[in-house]
């Protein structure tokens, strides 16, 4: 197809698409004389994978690079690409300031729950951030509430993590877990906002 | 107390406070001869009350008074305060642009799990948008996969009602519910991210 095609296809205007080519975020089309070039499906999945990361997962562009990097060097596995992914969409973790005791109660948490999580993953930092500020407010931190919610989490994720696999193309898993995380995340916290209004209803 | 021992103890600054006294957030302290006034325990409880809402929850101070006003009218019942919060606490819902049949899967939704909801809660505003989000990504939307989602917000629901209850004062209660829709919702997307860490390592 003409870039003009993909731009359509796509919903990105051609100045967006002449920029992600000119930053190598989107391979080159095969010339076809002239100076058109000829895009194909794989440049459709590409940008709308490139849509994903910056517009739903508000990744930065560098980061996105990194992302593209880790799904093309393809004797790397699926699994860094997804987490390159997952690590870029996690805010910058807040460094210092939070309280010992808050990473101490992670631990405590990863290890009840049998998993397998990296000391340096992004989420564990935001884990340990929001246990600070519960502390901060001045909320005593109840060790069995955050275990309702690790087990909530617990048994969300082997789905989220097949839905993910079934995908063919590495693009396809990439952008299925981005937007997951990022839609799913504002999903639940709708979700549990109106569970609560209905209990709290239920119970007056 | 004096102010400078409420200031100590909230760890507001002094002219934060006398902004506070200023308008009305917080009740004038009982003059004690000179420009002195005397405050108590329930002042330091206002005082936190205001910092939960403007830092953990971030409102806008009109949404802050709002809310203060249903906590004072001990007339209305606290159900209704702590909707004021809790409808104060969403982001302003995006009017428009929001796919008409993602307000039908919503609706379904809700009744497939029996909640008693308002029309115009923001939640449901915003659950709205995010399944449009979903569906404007080209992703297909699982009815099955919302209603997982929304059958974890519903189990969690009532222990987070619960603890808002248990408070003895108004005030309690209400920075509760703040505090915990607030930074539970961080808990639980760190939550989420660290299950899917650990159960796509499992599944390598």
């Amino acid at each position: 197809m003409r870039i003009s095609e993909l731009s359509a296809r796509s919903g990105a205007p051609i100045p967006t698409l002449k920029f992600y080519l000119r930053e190598r975020l989107l391979p080159p089309g095969t010339p076809t004389g002239g100076r058109q070039a000829e895009y194909d499906e794989r440049h459709l999945a590409r940008v709308r994978l490139i849509h994903a990361l910056t517009d739903v997962g508000r990744m930065r562009l560098r980061d996105v690079r990194r992302v593209l990097d880790a799904i093309d060097d393809t004797g790397r596995p699926l699994h860094e690409a997804l987490g390159a992914a997952q690590y870029a969409l996690a805010s910058p973790p807040a460094h210092g300031g939070d309280d010992p005791s808050a990473s101490a109660i992670a631990g405590e948490l990863v290890h009840a729950l049998r998993w397998r999580v990296r000391p340096d993953s992004p989420a564990r930092g935001a884990l340990e951030h929001a246990i600070s500020r519960l502390m901060a407010a001045g909320w005593p931190v109840d060790r069995d509430e955050l275990l309702r919610y690790g087990r909530a989490a617990d048994a969300l994720a082997p789905e989220e993590v097949a839905a993910v696999r079934r995908r063919t193309t590495r693009e396809e898993a990439v952008e299925r877990m981005v937007v997951g995380t990022v839609i799913f995340d504002a999903i639940l916290s709708a979700l549990r906002r109106m569970a609560q209004e209905s209990h709290s209803a239920d119970s007056r």
